[in-house]
Formats: C-alpha cells, sequence, structure tokens
C-alpha cells in the first residue's frame, strides 16, 4: 500500500470515499507536523484499529494565540512524509492556510467551562481554534474514529466533550503520552530546547511523579498536592511554573478537596519554550 | 411508503443508514414543529429532490432568549404527524429534551459578525442556539441537504456560513417564504394574533414593499428606504417596529450607501408577539 498525499479538500473526500466504499474503517490522525514518536504510537494505534488512516498535517494558525509561537513552530514535510509512509499511514493530508479558511472565518467551535483553567486560561483563544480546526478535519475527512495524545490532556477532554455535545459521528481515542527516558514527554517544541534543558526539564515529570505520591499517600486537599510538587519545581528554578493545577476529570474544574479521581497538569516556562505535560490520578484502591 | 416516527438519535441514524445503504439522497427539513404552508413547501422542495425525506421536530430551549415565548410556543405533534405523512416525509424525527441535551451543554457553534444586527442584536444567544442544534441534527442525519426558509433570512445566512466556514458535507437550500393572500408571512407565531392583527400585519410586507421600490426607483442611501418603509409602517401604530435594517447579504452589516444586492429585515411587535420579515432587494438592472 503506497502513501497517498493530498493538498486539497475535494480530493481528499473523493480518497476517503474510495476507502469507505471498499469497507475500511477510516481512522483521522490530525497533527500539526514535526513528527515523531508520540505522533508514531498515534499512528500505530490508528494502524491496528482502522483499514484506512489517515494523517492530517496542519499548523493552524488559529489556534496560536502568539505569532512568535505560530511562526517559530517546526514545520518538517519532508521528513514526516517518510515518517507517515514508514509508519503505514494511507494518505496524508497537508492543506495550503487558503485551503482550510479561504475567506474570514467566522464560524468556530467552542467548548465553554473545560476550558477556562489550565492552557485555557494562559491561552485565549487557543482552544477555540483547536475545536474548530477540529470540528473541520472530522467534517472534511468523516473519520469513524480519531486519535489524540494524552499529553494534551485539557485539548482531549475538550474534543471529548465537543464530539459528544454536537453528537459528532466519531470516536475519540486517547492515546498514550510517550515519555523520554528521562521522562519528558515528547513534544514538537521539545526541538527548542538546548540540551542542559532537555535533560533538566525532567524535573517536570518528576513533580507530576510527587504529586501522584502524595494523592496515593494520603494527601487530600489540592494544596497538598500542589506543594509537593512545586517543591520539586523548585530544584529547577530556570523552569519558571505558568500553573500548576488539579482538577476533576469531567469539567476541569479546581478541586479543593480530592473525592475522586483527578487531572495534575502543569505547563512551565524553559526560556521562551512551553512545555505541559499532566497525569491522571485515582486515590489507591480507587 | 408509510412514515417512520422515530425519538431516539441512535434509531434515527440507523433508519437514515438504511436509506443511504438503498442508494438514496437524503434531505433534512429541521423544523420546530407547528407546521404550516411554509414547512409544507420546505418539505415538498426536499421530496422533488431527496430519495428520503426527514423532518426534524424539536422545539429547541437553547435558541431561546425568552422563558415565555419557549412556553407558549406552539406544538401540535399529531397534526404535524399527519402533515408529514400527507406531504410525503419518510422520517419524522421528535426527539425529548434529554435526548438532545442528556447533560449540560458545553459544546456550542457559533457564527461571529453574520450574528451582530438584525435579530442577533435583540435576541442574545438565539442564533448561537440555532447553530448549536442545527450542527448537532446535521451530524445526527448527516443530510445530503437541508432545507431551510427564506424568511428567517439572518438565520439562513448563519447557516449557510456555518456549513461553509466549517466544510460540513451538507448543501443548504433556501426555501422562498410562503405568505398569506394579505402578505403577511406565514409563521408558527402567528397562531398567536388576534384576527385584526393578523389582517393589519399586512403592513410589514406593505413596509418591505415601500422600501424595494424605494431602491428600484433610485434610492441611494439606507436612511431614504427606511424613511420609505417606516412610513408605510406608521400607518399601524399598534405594530412596534424593534428593528428596520438594511444589510449587505455577505456578512449582513449594516450598509450607508446602497451599491449592490441588500437584505431589508424587520422585526416587529404586535402586543407580545414577535414577528420578521424580510426582502432582498437588488437595483433594477443589477
Amino acid at each position: 500500500m503506497s502513501l497517498e498525499i493530498v493538498r486539497r479538500i475535494a480530493e481528499t473526500r473523493d480518497a476517503v470515499t474510495r476507502f469507505r466504499r471498499a469497507g475500511h474503517t477510516i481512522g483521522l490522525v490530525p497533527t500539526m507536523g514535526a513528527l515523531h514518536e508520540g505522533h508514531r504510537r498515534l499512528i500505530e494505534t490508528a494502524r491496528a484499529e482502522c483499514g484506512c488512516v489517515v494523517v492530517s498535517i496542519f499548523v493552524n494558525p488559529i489556534q496560536f494565540n502568539r505569532t512568535d509561537d505560530y511562526e517559530r513552530y517546526p514545520r518538517a514535510l519532508d521528513a514526516d512524509t517518510r515518517f507517515c509512509e514508514e509508519h503505514g499511514a494511507d494518505l496524508i493530508f497537508v492543506p495550503e492556510i487558503s485551503e482550510m479558511y479561504p475567506r474570514p472565518q467566522r464560524a468556530f467551535v467552542e467548548v465553554e467551562r473545560l476550558t477556562e483553567h489550565l492552557c485555557g486560561k494562559f491561552r485565549p483563544g487557543h482552544l477555540r481554534g483547536v475545536t474548530t480546526v477540529v470540528a473541520k478535519l472530522f467534517n472534511i475527512v468523516q473519520p469513524d474514529r480519531a486519535y489524540f495524545g494524552e499529553k494534551d490532556a485539557q485539548q482531549l477532554a475538550v474534543i471529548r466533550r465537543m464530539a459528544a455535545d454536537l453528537n459528532m459521528p466519531v470516536e475519540i481515542i486517547g492515546v498514550p503520552t510517550v515519555r523520554e527516558a528521562n521522562g519528558l514527554a515528547l513534544s514538537s517544541r521539545n526541538q527548542h530546547l538546548t540540551p542542559a534543558e532537555r535533560e533538566n526539564a525532567a524535573v517536570i515529570s518528576c513533580a507530576l511523579r510527587a504529586a501522584e505520591a502524595a494523592v496515593r499517600s494520603g494527601a487530600r486537599t489540592a494544596d497538598e498536592v500542589r506543594a509537593a510538587a512545586l517543591s520539586v519545581m523548585a530544584r529547577r528554578p530556570e523552569f519558571r511554573v505558568e500553573y500548576f493545577e488539579i482538577v476533576d476529570v469531567e469539567e476541569l474544574q479546581p478541586v479543593n478537596e480530592i473525592t475522586g479521581p483527578v487531572l495534575v497538569a502543569t505547563a512551565v516556562w524553559a526560556g521562551t519554550t512551553r512545555l505541559i505535560d499532566n497525569v491522571m490520578v485515582n486515590r489507591e484502591g480507587d
């Protein structure tokens, strides 16, 4: 099976229709390119479950709240193409901006409440840009299943809620975060880190594990858990913590008492590079 | 062909899938029930163009900005069912509120700019409620075509823009307004009018025709056109004009100079009943 590379929406619909008529389940892996082992896990999961795997590669301008971040977001189309081929994608959809936004975009999909905290608080418009482009991609590809990384936990929760609330005929699949040997969650933005930052950024996953350990060993308030985590983060003062929050898993609202499963999530800055990571925590025995 | 009445989303998907597998084009006529000759025109247009005609009947709570309006909105399910059968629908989808909104709705489809004026200005949240429920219905039924009345001109323009901007795989069809002999545009809310109001409400379409005549006879500013129309409305001071606007047909922004096609739209109150109507106007020879 060879990889088909498509730049137009109409051609994408045609190609997917051929696969669907041949009886294949359609899996979509939406990406912004600069593919790494985290994306590989997404593509492989889709490959195992679907007869047709579509990877979209589009650096979506409307989800960047900072121009500098958009401009320096890594692009690597040739390498990405080889990567998709190697890992068994059937089709890559690589639209130009003018194909996705041929006129001023006026229609948006917005998810309330779940976007109030965490990244939603610090990146205004970001999640609305994500839900809008994902809705567009769903309408273009009409996948049976779509695959998203758990690293972007708020994004995943928001997309799940969008799909459920709007009755989108697609199953949303969360795929576990892939990490470096030192625990750093893989991200295309890791390319911007210096070797020292990359090594020391292990502190982020250490802090999350400290939070998890605090919950499991009996901490019952978010303050206790946060304090445990931040004392770990304090070992590396070169990383500036933007947020370190403990929220419920349904609507991502900050909790005080920990009575059920929670999402512990953080964003930190390494110089001008922003890194995020998270862990879902259940109390021992829950 | 007998009419199938379905209350569940899953059953609707199954029924539509059967029609689609049999090779039929799917047409959707979204309504809030209390069906009249305007809806008949929608159903008949769909019938002429599609192998499967689905009528949805759902008084959508999230598009009502006033509780009293929601509560007194006419319901007539038995009559509506007979009406759909008589006019050749294949399927009616009549969900309960709990089927459409099983949890607090957090995801919304919002269209900016086109919703700033006209009804959007006076009914906050109304158009967002419409686009959200229409997006849900599109995702449930997955129609090839969907039919909307031109009487609700802003709604139609907003839905067209939603479908285009979000790449929804559906063609939006506008169907001409059906009128009483005296010119009053049909609306389920006309039931609330007294016989005298119903007769005198002819003034609304007279005012719109006066606006149209003013443009065609050379009026070049919105102020001139509005003055011509409002002098007609003034004959019936019992109707309170909420707005009488002249906007461009692309993004529904108020125009001062009339240089191209415009939408002339009005909302008036007859006691506690709100009526809307509109006309698209091209200059003579355009």
